[in-house]
This record gives structure tokens, sequence and C-alpha cells, in this order.
């Protein structure tokens, strides 16, 4: 396999480098990041990339500099590319035949898209194509017959619990959730929490947004918005099910009443080389397993919509589908930056995300240019309510 | 398809039908059973087969004598035979292309193999064939091609994790056990127990002698004998995971650390038309679903092989391969037929067992010759043992 790695320097596609490393089938032909071109050197040394892609222009010539002086010796026959233009034709890349999409936010649309129409197979990390266009991505990636993984651990669950289900058609699907940190608390405990209070509380190695997220439980809409577009199940048939310790991955019930469950201990490698590796699965340096007694005691509950209205609003954009789900995700991104700079409360985040939605007019099957407009206008009220 | 039941007035041959009742693609060509005519009847009246087995001879030629006087006239064409020479003829009858053996004990180990050798797929429901003779059974499916699947609620949650898995390796199977109703009782609490009081707490519906081995968990260990042959997984990496309850049917685990687990709702409807269906899902009558409330807690806990010893006496038979196999096996239905009569006690069953593996001289490979030498020699030994 030859692989175009887009976000080589986040935590994805740092394991999934891992996952090539152990992986003698695996070539690295592209590699692209934002601008951590530290980190990208050391990769560009190991993998060998015959492309590489630095976001940031001025962070792109200064690895052009280097280059130019000779510090990295492997990467004299490399080019270098930067910006939109830069990261798809790291995604189109001729010697390429799979894409991992491990970039953070709307920027991996358009790069997934046209690695599709140049017939690269898909290994997604990326939410936002899949929320914001998973009406163009998923019959795009159909008609032109590339195969389309997901990479996120509760999705790859899913993904997995299908295999051999061919033609059996989904009933249920209960995506799991960890309940975040603040479970149990009421909204009137949420309103003082500070952004160290929920950054303390990671319980994957992830970036500042996206444990936010996943405390707000809004990871989680986005991801029921994923489940949609990916399996093609109704919004209605997803049920959030919150299961403390994360142990199961997420669970597929079928029309036969069957439910198959994945579990496993977390380790993002696993999704990750299951999706590369084509589902053919292999053992890892320092694999991770469950024992008997981490399975000790499973609960499964319903989640608290009420107080954590950030995953009902999801739900909601999910079963009205179109431009709003793109919306829901552009309103929650721009709260979480204000949240995190300390300019609204915690709270503020859902409350923020919910007018945004009221306020919208939906586009029922957006295009690429309605996708943007509706990110823009969203942003744009947020920034205006808050007076950011 | 046109299907054989052997063993169709029992709980699984009747369920079975029950699955047929609503796939217009199965037709019936024969039925098998041990002497309930009157139930057999009505099934022929239904499903119309083209040949019937009574095992038992004096009611075979009662059903015949019915059909010559004109008493079922939808069998006027129907051939009747008897005897074990019947059920291998109803087994490889030409009509057929599967053949479900839900029949009870070591009489379906023949009929399995002749089934297999006239390319017969097999769905399994009957334990001992494979306990008893799997190392002949599993090499003569694979050589004559034809499909084996298990339907056992178990052993078809393991078939079903590895739907989708071909050519990943099995690094541990949790065959999961309710534990039994005599779960956390000691040794000395297990010595008074009588047979009404183990035949009192049946989870599923199932006859005296298999709600005794679900007490004893001797059905457990027939069940990790059976998983060993079935899926070609050593011994010690089938772990009996306790899960009262019993709504996780069973869990696979592969080398990458990723865990596949089957849950349901106690309902042998799926396994049987998962078999039947060649592993495709069809709505039920009646179908039953879990709701997050029944997974609200799952726990999982190791199981009591020193009280319940048993189950122990049955990893060891697996590990040890063999004929040892069908001693545990005859050995146990000596003992419960002689608990279930008041000749012997609750724990003398277990201890039984042990004497009898004791005093067996192993044969690793046995022939079906040397197989039932072993069988006559464990009831004898047990006859003996306790005067019966």
């Amino acid at each position: 396999m030859k692989l175009c790695v887009l976000g080589s320097t986040g935590s994805i596609g740092r394991q999934t480098l891992d996952v090539v490393r152990s992986d003698k089938d695996i070539t690295v032909t592209a590699l692209a990041a934002l601008k951590n071109i530290d980190m990208i050197t050391k990769q560009i040394r190991e993998f060998r990339p015959q492309i590489c892609c630095i976001y940031d222009e001025e962070k792109a010539a200064e690895l052009v500099k280097r280059i130019e002086n000779g510090l990295i010796p492997e990467a004299e026959d490399m080019k270098v590319v930067s910006g939109m233009d830069g990261l798809i034709e790291c995604a189109v890349y001729p010697e390429t035949d799979t894409v991992l999409v491990s970039v953070v936010g709307m920027i991996g649309i358009k790069p997934t898209i046209e690695a599709i129409k140049a017939g690269k197979n898909i290994c997604q990390a990326n939410k936002e194509p899949i929320v914001c266009a998973g009406h163009i991505i998923m019959p795009l990636a159909k008609e032109h017959g590339v195969r389309f993984t997901p990479v996120d651990s509760e999705h790859s669950a899913i993904y997995q619990c299908l295999a051999g289900e061919k033609g059996n058609k989904i009933d249920k699907i209960y995506l799991t959730c960890s309940g975040g940190p603040f479970r149990g608390k009421t909204l009137d405990e949420l309103k003082n929490i500070k952004p160290e209070d929920a950054l303390k509380h990671p319980s994957w190695n992830m970036g500042a947004k996206i444990t936010i997220d996943s405390s707000t439980l809004v990871n989680k809409g986005l991801e029921v918005i994923e489940a949609h577009y990916l399996f093609d199940v109704p919004a209605d048939d997803i049920i959030v099910a919150v299961q403390p310790g994360s142990i199961v991955h997420s669970m597929v019930q079928f029309e036969d009443g069957a439910i198959k469950a994945q579990l496993g201990a977390p380790d993002m490698r696993v999704p990750i080389a299951y999706a590369l590796r084509n589902e053919k699965r292999a053992e890892f340096n320092g694999k991770k397993t469950l024992s008997l007694n981490d399975m000790a005691e499973i609960r499964f509950m319903e989640p608290d919509t009420e107080t954590f209205k950030g995953l009902k609003l999801g739900i909601d954009a999910c079963r009205t589908e179109g431009s709003v789900t793109t919306v829901y995700n552009a309103a929650n991104e721009e709260c979480v930056a204000a949240f995190l700079s300390g300019k609204i409360g915690y709270t503020d985040i859902a409350d923020g995300i919910e007018a945004c939605m009221k306020a919208h007019k939906n586009i029922p099957s957006p295009s690429l240019e309605e996708i943007f407009e509706a990110e823009k206008e969203a942003r744009a009220f947020i920034r205006n309510k808050y007076k950011l």
C-alpha cells in the first residue's frame, strides 16, 4: 500500500506512522502537516515521502530552506507544497493509493473529496467532512468505487461489527459514550467549569478542542451525524449509550434482534490498523488487551441530554440533515475557542450552538459552497452573539 | 434449501420448524424423531416430508399403521424408516441439501458423519458428535467442502463474531456461562441438592438432562470441548466467563486485542435461523430485543471450578483430547440419569466423572469404534462404582 497521511504530526497521524513502522507492506508516499516542521522533519527522515505539504506558507518556506541548506539529505528529491492547493496535491498524488485523513476541522473536506475523485481509498479520522458533507462524500465514494473506512474508535467498532454482515439490515446502532468527566453534574455546577477543569480529564490522549467536545458531549453529537452518513442509518435508530469506562466501543443490532459489540482497551492503533490493512488484523508492539477483570462490570445508561444539551442539538441536527450539521459544528468550534480563551462560560457553548441553529435557515442538501457559507454564517453569529 | 431435521420433536427441532414456517425458501424433505408420533404426525401434515424416521421400531410401526389406515393422507407417498439405519437414511436422503442435527446424545455421531460424506451442509445442535468425534468430523467436513455451522447459542455467537474475520487469528474465546442456579453455593450445600431443586431453574426451555448439566457446569465443559474442535482453538485459549443473566452469548478476542461479542435476548431461533439461512438475518414473529435497560449492568467473573469441578474436568479433557472427551460425556450421562432417578447425590455426578476419567487409559486419536468402546467402558465404570 502507498499511503498519504494528511495531518501526520497530530495524535492520529503519529499513531498511524507507528502502525506503518511495523508493517513492511505500507510505503509512505505523502505527508502533510499544519506547521510543526521539526516533527515532520523527523518523519521525512524516517519515512521518506515523495511529497510533503506544510499548510502554513511561512513554515513551508522554512522547510524548503532547511532542505536547500542540506540539513535534510533524505528530502533532496522530495517536493514541498503548501496551503489548500498543496494539501489537495498530496491527497491526489498519483503514486498514492490510500489517503488517511487526520487533519482537524473542515479543512479536510476538499482534500477528502478530491482524493475520492482521484480513486484513492480513504481512511477517515477527520469527522468534519462526514458531518458537513456526508451527503456529498458517501455517494461520491460509492460512485468512484473506493473503500471508505472510518478510523474513529466508535465508527471503526461499528464497521468491524458489520464485517461479514453484508445484506443484513441494521436495526439500531448503539453508539457508546463515556459520559464525559462531568457526568452526574447539574446544569448549575456546569456553569462554573473553567477550561482547566475540563482539560484535566482526557481519557484518550487528544487535543484541547476534542477534550472539551468530549466533556460537553458535542463530540458524541458529531459522531451521531457521522454514523448516520457512514452507515446510512436514520438518526432515530442511533442510540447513544453511556458506558463509563469506554471499553465497549459501540454495538450494532440487526433485524433478528442479535447485537454485535466491539470491545477493547483504548488503543487508537487498533482502528487505524484495521482501516489501513483492509480488515486484516495483526499483533502490535505493546498490544493492549482487556482482562476478564477489566470487563468485571460493564454498565450502560441513557445520556442526560437535558443537562448536556450539546448532544441533543447534535441529534436534532442529524434528524434535520442539511446545512444545519455544518452550523452545529462551526458554532461549536467558535464557542469552544472562546471558552478556551476565557471569553465565555462552559454552558455558553451549548447555548451558543442552540441559538445559532435556531437562527439558521436550513438548506436541505447543500453544495460545497453552501456548506462553507453556512460555516461563515455560524462563526459570525457566535462572534456577534458573544461580542468576540 | 431442502432441509432434513434430525430430532424434530425436541426443543431445537420444534424451534427450527418455527423458523422454517416463516421462510418460503426452505422445504422440509426429511424429519426424524425418537418416538413422539403424535407430534410428528402434526409436523408431517404441515411440512410434508418425503421421508420420516421414528427411531423407536415399535412407534415406527404404529406410524405406518396410521398411514395405512388413511389417518394421515398427507403421508401417502412418504417413506417411513426406523432405527440407526433409518436415521442415516434420512441424513443422506438425496433430495436434502442441509441437515440440522438436533438429536440428543451420541446417537447423532454416525448420522452426522454420513451426512457430511453425502455432501450435505450441517447445522449442528447436537453437542456429542463434536465432543466425542470432533477430530474426525471437522476434517471430514473440510474434506467434503460442506458448510458446518453451530446452532448452540454460545457457539453460534462465536461463529457470528468470526464472520468477516477470515484469516484473522483468534487470540482467545470467551465462552460465557450463566454460572448456573447454584452459583455461590459451597460444596457442602451442593451435596444436599435434590433433582427437584435442580430442575426448577431452567433459564432456557430445555430438557431435564441439560438442565442438570447447566447447573453442574458440565454443560459448559462440553461446550469448551465443542469450541475447541469447531474453531480449532487450544483449550487454554478458551476462557469460560460467568455472565449472570446470559445476555452476552460469547466473545472472540483477536490478535490485535480487539474483542467482538454477540449479545441478545435468549431466543434459540436466532442461532437456528443464522445457521439455516447461511448467515443471512431476517426478522421473526415475536422477535425479542434487548433494551438499554436490559444491558444496564453486565458483569463478568471467573467460574468457581473448585466447587463446580465438573467444568474443570471438561477443560482437562479438552486439554488432553482423545477418547477421554467421550468418557467425560458418557460418565456424565450415566451419573445424571442416576441422580435424576434418585440413586446418587448431586456431587456424586462430578465425583463419578472424575473417577471414571482417572481410570480411563486415553486413546489420543480414537476411531469411531474406539469412541463407542470408550463410551461403553465409561458407562460400565459408573454403573459399577455406584452399584446401579
